[in-house]
């Protein structure tokens, strides 16, 4: 990891939120550097002036390159780092299955067991958002049987390979006991997070 | 429009949703053949054992090939579909920034906009998901406003030309006066609509 190199792409993150850490992980992979600016949701830090004219949409990561060019939503950002690499298919079929588990991660798996994990981990005991928690839990056991069932069947969900999607899917599924999930009731799941932690220049979230 | 050809994809579809809208808007713009099959959610056609050994995830639009091979999540498909056409830029960076707006449709706009919709436009007056309303459109309201801030500066959402994200964000964003959003408090967005329907090829959702 390198954090404070002069050379290298920008993140403005928070270090304990799954979609920052997929920026993290990947950038370890290939062995990259960048700089990694802390910038805590929880703080505050996405609703200031200053970062809301960097991102009008207030969310992190948000990648910004050496000439000032800026790119939000975290498996967009994936896209366009892994592009040219091991970690994105070029066969046009593998790359539009990559991209299915990636839109999939940010529609049917993040919005509950990201926000579940957010619920659980951060709002106190009395908030009345822990009332969401039951159907949270119950949309993401479905996504997470979703992934049981491809993995029953392949040993990765980028097109055949370790990449990207299995990055993105990663983030948020290798905490989720923090939401809440037993992860041993899904076994396929828990031996294909130790295959992706296996990797070479994995590195554990920061939190 | 060509639904009954014998040479093409096949997509399952419900003919009212944005999602499945998507793809009868890309396909009709780049004047491809394909075949419809009517897959009706609110029909219960997503939950069948049939349609879950297609998608286990249960939902539409799915696109199946003429061999066989099947591929979820509309945007997915959308790249798939538009790769070496026009709709989807060749230029790493402009790709990126379809990508970009591609995962905030999926984030930040339909879960908002197309939710609010189907709770006003097919659950019952007294149903208790109604009380969701007022946070979806806060929530909707933010993501219409990001679009109006980016339209301020740019024509369009796909890497400075007409393409696929524009497709995607405007399958919701064209009926969202049914979710109850009043579009001309967005100026820039309702031009922006208007320059989509001008769009060769263009065909408007069937409902």
């Amino acid at each position: 990891m390198t954090h404070s190199a002069s050379t290298g792409p920008t993140v403005y993150g928070w270090r304990a939120s799954g979609n920052c850490y997929k920026l993290q992980l990947l950038l370890d992979m290939l062995g990259r550097p960048y700089r990694w600016i802390d910038t805590v949701t929880t703080a505050g830090a996405t609703r200031t002036p200053e970062f809301l004219a960097l991102n009008p949409n207030g969310k992190v990561p948000l990648l910004v390159l050496e000439d000032g060019r800026r790119l939000a939503e975290s498996n967009a950002i994936l896209c366009y780092l892994a592009e040219g690499t091991p970690y994105l298919p070029d066969d046009a079929w593998d790359r539009a299955r990559t991209l299915q588990w990636l839109f999939f991660e940010q529609y049917s798996h993040e919005p509950c067991i990201a926000v579940a994990r957010f619920i659980a981990r951060w709002l106190p005991a009395d908030h009345e958002r822990q009332a969401e928690l039951p159907r949270l839990r119950e949309r993401g056991a479905v996504a997470l049987d979703v992934m049981e069932d491809h993995l029953a069947r392949e040993g990765w969900f980028s097109g055949g390979a370790f990449g990207i999607a299995d990055i993105a899917l990663f983030a948020y599924t290798h905490c989720a006991s923090e939401a809440g999930f037993e992860l041993p009731r899904w076994p396929g799941v828990a031996a294909w997070l130790e295959r992706v932690r296996a990797q070479p220049g994995f590195s554990p979230m920061i939190a």
